[in-house]
């Protein structure tokens, strides 16, 4: 690292930790504890205390490059975040990946039960959709009901639940690497990519900027996907807080079975680069931050 | 039946499968079959071709009863149903209530396997918010927004999925009625309601309209479910298109269990004589197809 960049860094993990703050305190408000039958306190577990809040961090990073509406944005990147959490809980299932180790504690599904693990993830759905559409009117009607769209169609079959479908229907078969990077596009970089252009929709960017907005949220997407198949050979569950070697095992296709690991390495840095770009190309002025998380998404495999 | 009912329930029938087709022919137009990984011909598995549509009737009746933007109802009808399709295919999970039959098919995990079945839920979720905010702006922004509140609501923590949350913490525990009802207020009666009210939003009724609407769904919805315990003991499988006797077999607690088979049936009538009521007080005037349907409900039982 440049001593140029030191300040700029200082800068970040100073934003950075406290707007983890303001989404765990948001989080915690808005999770509610009094759900009936140990549905509360068991989707509070699924959501609190745990992760680095990359979704809300970039909504919140995009809203501030268009100088948007900070309250909504924290609201739609809680509510991506609550769509990311109810994915782990599934997707943790037996019946899934049967993993029973997140973010260092046992699965929610371990913890309570694999029916109430279902329920979990069902209601943290249905609750991302609720925080959109604020009691209080406190969302002007057309953003929320954007967000409502935005947020849908990046959930859905055409996003995450359809990427998850092809990673079902390709364990064991080999995927060629375009076919490896649209699964991806969708079982991950869809959210990804919302938590931009959400964040973003907070404010009033000209087509060009929503343009880049949307190429810098693709590549970071794929980038962090890249990402995490480099650690998944290369960290220990300790430091991951799951469970490590996963994919491998389960003869999961990953970009480094099909690049080798210095050339995955390469490629996510590649990504990374585009993400800049995008943000160069875009005529925003306040990017520090999307900056400076493409840099934290590329660290995490350093 | 009284020879003057005759031409009402003729109407009714007519106006039932006309509307009956409509919403069928608007969820084959809105589930994808394009969905990836088989992940679409799995959700029109599960949504398509079969059920009463009793959701999306009472949609598109409280609409009409209000005079209202009838293209919005079908839309709000048709998001109501696939929240209660995919809760339906996570119902009958293994991990639930281990169900293999439903609308006289095999339920979608014994034909797609678990992991693929937990996806086609999740991802009708998706859709049904996505629905309520069509793509080119048919429905205003206020309504759109208001829906997906209405819908998140009732489908949550607070809904239906707080309601099964109980229904799995009492199988095995005496629940006396309060309770009893408490339980199915959310996890039939919220999805229930809000398919009336959110047909309501689609016109503008006064304050006493809407608030006997509430009412009217509310009893309607609870009467559904007295309805529902009475056939589990009178009916058999071919008849229910599921597994009868099964909440008997399960130990669940059930209003036949707590008052007794006529006691039930005649609490299925009191309820419904409430959702007349509601009408009647509603000042509404267009109120013939409600009335309809709340003596549709109590027929399945007769």
């Amino acid at each position: 690292m440049s001593t140029a960049d030191a300040p700029a860094t200082t800068g970040f993990a100073q934003w950075r930790n406290t707007q983890q703050q303001r989404v765990e305190r948001a989080l915690s408000q808005w999770v509610p504890a009094d759900a009936p039958a140990g549905l509360g306190a068991a989707m509070r577990y699924a959501v609190l205390d745990g992760g680095k809040r990359l979704r809300p961090l970039l909504t919140l990073a995009a809203c501030e490059a268009v100088q948007g509406h900070a309250a909504a944005a924290l609201r739609a990147g809680c509510a991506v975040e609550l769509i990311h959490a109810y994915s782990l809980v599934h997707d943790d299932m037996p019946c899934m990946d049967n993993d029973v180790l997140r973010r260092g504690k046992p699965t929610v599904h371990v913890q309570f039960g694999q029916a109430q693990a279902l329920l979990v993830g069902d209601a943290l759905q249905a609750l991302a959709f609720e925080l959109l559409v604020p009691a209080d009117g406190s969302l002007p009607d057309a953003l929320a009901a954007s967000l409502c769209r935005q947020l849908a169609l990046a959930a859905g079959a055409d996003g995450m639940a359809g990427g998850q479908a092809v990673d079902l229907a390709s364990v064991g078969r080999p995927l060629d690497q375009p076919a490896l990077e649209a699964m991806h596009r969708r079982k991950t970089g869809a959210l990804l990519q919302a938590s931009v252009l959400m964040g973003a929709s907070c404010g009033q960017p000209d087509a060009q900027a929503r343009l880049q907005l949307q190429r810098y949220g693709a590549s970071l997407g794929l980038a962090f996907q890249v990402v995490d198949d480099v650690l998944d050979v290369t960290a220990d569950s300790a430091t991951l807080g799951k469970t490590a070697g996963k994919d491998a095992a389960a003869d999961k296709p990953t970009f480094v079975a099909l690049l080798g690991l210095q050339a995955a390495q390469a490629y996510a840095d590649h990504l990374l680069e585009q993400a800049h770009d995008a943000l160069r190309l875009s005529g925003l002025t306040h990017t520090d931050t999307l900056h400076a998380l493409a840099d934290w998404v590329g660290r995490r495999a350093s």
